[in-house]
Order: C-alpha cells, then structure tokens, then sequence
C-alpha cells in the first residue's frame, strides 16, 4: 500500500485528494484493476463529491454540522463525539474503478478527505488491486 | 468495466437495479470474486437495503429530505445541494461477493439507484474482479 | 467466502467485530490483499469507529436514534423502517486493506456490527482478495 500524508488546517474541512490518488494509481501502472482508499483516523472519513463549485463543500459541511452538532450533551469527555460520529456517515473507506491505468470518476467528481476534528497531521491509505480476469 | 443505462423520472427515487447488475455479474462468467458497483455521477447514489414492501423506499426516501431538505439556504445555485448531500450520505459505491457466479446477497436485500436531482439519464459502472486465491 | 455468526442482545446496538474477521483474515494466510466484510441483512450495517471509549458507541447509537425515530410516521408497517434507514446510512459493506497478513487499521478503529432491528441471530461475510501485483 501507499501512505499520502495530509496535514489539515480547520476542525471541519473537506480535502480534495483526487490528485493525490491519481498520482499513487498512476505510479502502480496496473491498467484494469480497483483502487481501495481507506482513512485509519476513527474522526475522519472520506467521500466523493463534485469539485467544480467550492459552495457545494460548503454546503456538505453545513449539512453535516446541523445533522451533527458540535455540542449536544455528548457522554464521550474528549470533545469529538460529532467528530466520530461525522466520520461514520460518509464512512472509512472508497473503492473507484481503475481502467487504462486511471482512476475512473465522473465529470464531476472529486475525492475527499472529511476532517471532522482538525487540525491534524492525518494519512490516507491506497491499495491498487489488479484485474486478472 | 460494463455501464448500466438507467433513466429516473422523479426528482428523487430508489431505483431497484439488482436485475441489471446480477446480469453483467452472469455474463462475466467469474465463479468466485468481488463485483464493485460504482455510480459516476454527484447528485446521485448507492445503496442495499429491503426489496420486498415498497413502502420501506418511501420510508427511506421521506426520512432522507426531512434529514437533509430540498431547500435549507444552501450556498450552491443550482439548487441541487441536497442532492449532492444526499448523495454522500449513502456513498457512491458499493461492494458485493460473487459466489457461485452469482451476487451473494442477503434474503431481503436489493441494489438501488439513489437519484436526487433527477429526472436524469444515468449510468452505473459494474467491475467483477476474480478471487485468485 | 467465510461466514460469522452473530447474536445480538438490544434492538439497537454496535457488536465490536474486530476480533471475529481478523481471525478470518489470519485463516486465510494470504499475504497482501484487501478484505470485504459484507452484512446480508436489511435492518443492520456495518462501520469502524474508535474501540477505546465505549462512550463513542453510545454517542453514536444516540445520534442515530435522534436523526432516525423509532417511531415517525413510518410507511412501513412492521415497526423497523428506522432499522432499515439507519442501516443504509452506514451502509452494508467495509473494504479494509491486508498487510502482512492482518487487517491493516489505524490504532484506534475497530469494526462494527450495526444492529438495529435487534435482538436476532445475525451472520456477516467475510471474503480475502490476494494482491496479484
């Protein structure tokens, strides 16, 4: 596996690492395979999304912030439960499709890494797995 | 890869595509493996969840825009930002085991197409990788 | 594929997996390669989150229960179409990276068993894909 690492700058921020996976596919030169991206942080996830219009991110973290809330009355004491539990909706892990030697998304779609609880020094996982049909 | 054609006719619906997907599983002709189901588009998304009585689709589709409400005062103007919300909510892939040249499912489950800004044209990208173990 | 049997003991609850699918993942001996946990159910789903603080299952069981009643007019009529909601928003499948042998995770993530049409004796599938680079 490859390691990207990602250094966060707010508590609650979506990163694109489009090109940070595309570079870590490219370099593999597998041609037809899958490509698993997997966050190791239990306060963190990823998604995909569009990466177009930077109002949509804005409005993915709004969402998020109203479904979740900072504060509400949480039992674990280390002041992230939103941020554990942010992590759980959009979840650890992606799988893309990888066709000649490239990651293949839609026109639109980006992918991200969901800090909930910067800002930290955090890592993503990627895992090339080839086609042998 | 195989891309699934589908056309949606409301502006939010689950679209049951287990038919279509266990097909382009069939004709593959893999006996043991994994098969990744990937939607490309950012309004759209995946998800598994009960075939049988549709009113737990409409359960699921209520609950979604009472979570996340068509209009909220939303940054993006395309007016489709819960759509990319929702989107992220149930994620844009899904992961199956073949088995016996079919899809492993459970009794009840089913695959669904989730739109969230349509009606649209759409597709869904299929990949069967083999269990070479 | 590898299945492990499952019972659970409240309607709503998280199981902690972790142990059950890396003993799987060990049987299989394989090297290099990803690992699919698959839940065949309708009303329960899979997650990783943090394995240290049981605060943060509660946190989450909580907030899972706020953004998707027990009871809210429901459609359905055999009292679980929360069950079915929830279990789509953390979704039925994880993709976890093989690394040495063992399930690669980040110090803090364990593997969830999403309950949420409990008590019932349940089954998750586990499959090992090998990285034939």
């Amino acid at each position: 596996m490859e390691s990207i690492k990602l250094s966060t700058s707010k508590r609650i921020d979506l990163l694109d690492i489009t090109a940070e996976v595309s570079r870590a596919v490219t370099k593999n030169k597998i041609h037809d395979g899958i490509c698993i991206i997997f966050c190791p942080h239990t306060t963190a996830g990823l998604t995909i999304n569009e990466n177009a219009d930077p109002a949509v991110k804005q409005d993915i973290i709004n969402a998020l912030n109203k479904l979740i809330p900072v504060s509400a009355g949480y039992a674990h004491a280390e002041g992230n439960s939103d941020s554990h539990i942010k992590s759980s909706l959009f979840g650890p892990s992606l799988t893309v499709l990888v066709e000649n030697g490239k990651l293949a998304l839609g026109t639109w779609q980006g992918l991200y890494f969901c800090e909930s609880d910067g800002p930290r020094n955090r890592e993503v996982w990627v895992k090339v797995i080839k086609n042998h049909a």
